[in-house]
């Protein structure tokens, strides 16, 4: 009997523990979910023949390189600053490792170690990063393979919520790491244009965006997504003069959004003095200039954005509650906390609420004399706030290669992302099987 | 004999280093300078029969605990985050230490240990920080003493060029590290004004500026700098209502820095790709948006920034090469890390340039029924690019604290910053006999 371990039983791993469960009689499988508290862990496993939810201490050593080593595969949800520890045992004890977290210097340099050991170290198979290097890449070599020349791609994806659960101006509901939402944006995003490179600080990430047409949802903002440029290796399309990658929010989010990044209120490197004392309010005059000071705070914030108090994106600004005068009731809190705190809050999920991921390809290129722009798009819908769209997306890859893994059907080891064949079409059919499906749109130009 | 051991011989060490040779053979010590460049150290030693100069690597652990084992007091000149690895050893060996830089949470942690081995570990006792808090801690000390009642308190440093050698519109030169003139300013400034809590963040840093007038020396821009609030301790100061700390430079300068602050270009954190075949301007076109592009950098950044083409602050980033299509010639570099690059050769003191450091103290308070100003201001000119002002005003406080620990007049011991008088007193009145003086002038308002 082999045994999956699934570390970290968060809001991304509901899917992923029911498709190892549902499998786990026929693949002769165990497994053992563990996570800081046991009865998260066991509300996953549900008391399923085949399913063993622990409590588990990832800074415990003893314990965790006791689990590792009775793993035959291992599966991290961990925050991503934690993988590596989990990684090293995994490399010792020969154990395959998969995440959905971005790959960094420090497992890419586990590369040559982990062909040695002969395992697989799988990182960027999730959703965004995952489906999106998934379906890009397969898409690139067939366009290539036909012998077409690519001019332009651009690829955009979100984490949203279906237009029957929005009841709410921002049409956004938290169904992944809120965190990531608030700090969503930070440094500099790099891509390509034309040639050119373009680089985009954080001050204007929400402002120089573009907007992306999805048939039958409407048009989307979408803002430039980290670094475009390092992934033009991994696609073998080093040569491309455009090159985007991007996320897409609903129409005036970003327009919203770019008020809290003017005022400076997603910044988490500093402790705001007596935080649980003040009100919302008053943590938004501390950032408002003292030259915006009539007294009223919606005419403040309204003149310190150069927008009239009617503008949609200070209507947005204010259901958030923000501009009210209740205690935030949080001790010791940056600013990025504190509205963490109330948007986990204002933007939960109700238990019937459906989430929408969407994500939308663009790749523009010759065909013989022709040019082309070719248009694929994937659109999930969640069945409720628990089985989410975005558990479905980020966990189902995950799954289906630790089957096709422990099965034999994938025998490539190192340490990678899912853009070799070998590995991407084993997700992405089966992904269709299970109703995860990408539609395609050419037109000729 | 004693043995007073120099860490770094840098920019800021040539008084320091000349004072404690001067006082050598009077207070019968050795002066070690030990740098990673045997021949920097010689050349501040300059063969004097009190001095010797070391090759110095701080990560060698042995040569570290060997030469720290061997000294009296360590003075650190080394960048910040290695001051640590030295402290450590002091306290190990129960050596004096110290530092003109930022007090650390690491730092102020070894205090009751410091204590135990009856050693000082004194931070902060250079210019900005030290003598901006000693004179401040006077004068607070001696209006509490006269019954007088705080309303605010503004302070303001800048280490500038003096007017005779100032032949840039920006009328700034390099005296200090490089490194924090690019990236000063980042993250959020703290401080608190009638009461309530500001916080500006990076993006508007440059912006949010006062002007202050210097008698003599004309009117100055003064931006926020870091974390003002948690000085209120340190004074004694605790319910003052207004209370700011800020850095000086020639009018007009933050006008034009904040547009390398607005495109993004003292960004730090991304190596920019092919950065030694890329030209300055072109650096900058990937920093504009799309947007802007007539195919003239100067319109397309005078656009971009709201500003005419004729405007001073283009004219000055104009002045610093930034827009040539020159190129940058550093491999794997940041943006910062080619700005600092840039500014290093056009910002260089030439070796007749005298430097100026000037410091302001404003206080407003009550004086039984009369409100009173007191503005106390401290203008110091460097000799020469090598005697600067900037090394005089940051190394004279530590080497006079140096001498009067070996010496026995200065006993406290633990982790602090220099607010006790038993210190500061002992400073600034040697300082005024070496010409480093402030004048006050009192209003009534």
């Amino acid at each position: 009997m082999k045994n999956i371990l699934v570390l970290g039983a968060g809001r991304s791993s509901s899917a992923l523990i029911t498709y190892l469960l549902d499998h786990a009689a026929a693949g002769d499988w165990k497994v053992t979910v563990a996570d800081s508290s046991q009865e998260f862990a066991a509300s996953r496993t549900l008391s399923h023949p085949s399913g063993s939810a622990i409590k588990f201490d990832i800074n415990d050593t003893a314990q965790r390189e006791y689990e590792i080593e009775n793993a035959s595969l291992v599966i991290s949800l961990l925050p991503p600053h934690l993988h590596q520890l989990a990684a090293s045992d995994c490399l010792k004890h020969k154990i395959h490792f998969l995440t959905a977290s971005y790959l960094t210097p420090e497992m890419a340099a586990l590369d040559a170690d982990a062909k040695k050991a002969g395992i697989l170290m799988l990182n960027e198979c999730g959703l965004d990063p995952g489906i999106d290097h998934m379906s890009a890449v397969e898409i690139i070599s067939r366009l290539k393979s036909e012998g077409c020349r690519l001019e332009a791609f651009k690829s955009f994806t979100g984490g949203l919520v279906a237009p029957e659960s929005n009841d709410n101006p921002w049409g956004y509901k938290i169904s992944w790491n809120p965190r990531n939402v608030i700090l969503a944006g930070q440094g500099t995003a790099r891509y390509i244009d034309n040639g050119v490179y373009k680089y985009i600080p954080y001050r204007r990430i929400f402002r120089d965006i573009e907007h992306i047409t999805v048939s039958g949802y409407g048009t989307f903002d979408g803002y430039a997504n980290r670094d475009s440029l390092a992934y033009r290796h991994f696609y073998g399309i080093e040569e491309i003069p455009t090159l985007l990658r991007g996320t897409l929010r609903q129409a005036g989010y970003c327009k919203a959004w770019d008020i809290f990044v003017k005022l400076g209120v997603t910044d988490d490197s500093f402790v705001i003095e007596n935080a649980e004392r003040l009100t919302y309010g008053q943590m938004i005059r501390a950032f408002l200039p003292s030259t915006h000071s009539t007294g009223d705070i919606i005419s403040d914030l309204a003149a310190f954005c150069g927008l009239e108090v009617s503008d949609p994106a200070i209507e947005l600004v204010k259901w958030t509650g923000i501009l009210e005068d209740t205690p935030t009731g949080i001790p010791n809190a940056s600013p990025a906390k504190i509205l963490q705190h109330l948007l986990e809050k204002k933007w939960a999920l109700r238990p019937g609420d459906k989430d929408l991921v969407i994500m939308q390809h663009q790749f523009t290129y010759v065909r013989g004399a022709q040019k082309e722009e070719l248009i694929s798009t994937l659109v999930v819908k969640g069945d409720n706030a628990v089985h989410t769209a975005m558990a479905k997306t980020v966990g189902l890859p995950l799954a289906i290669v630790a089957k096709n893994v422990l099965n034999g059907t994938i025998k490539s080891t190192g340490v990678m992302i899912p853009v070799q064949k070998d590995i991407y079409e084993v997700i992405l059919r089966e992904l269709e099987a299970c109703g995860i499906n990408f539609t395609e749109k050419v037109t000729q130009l």
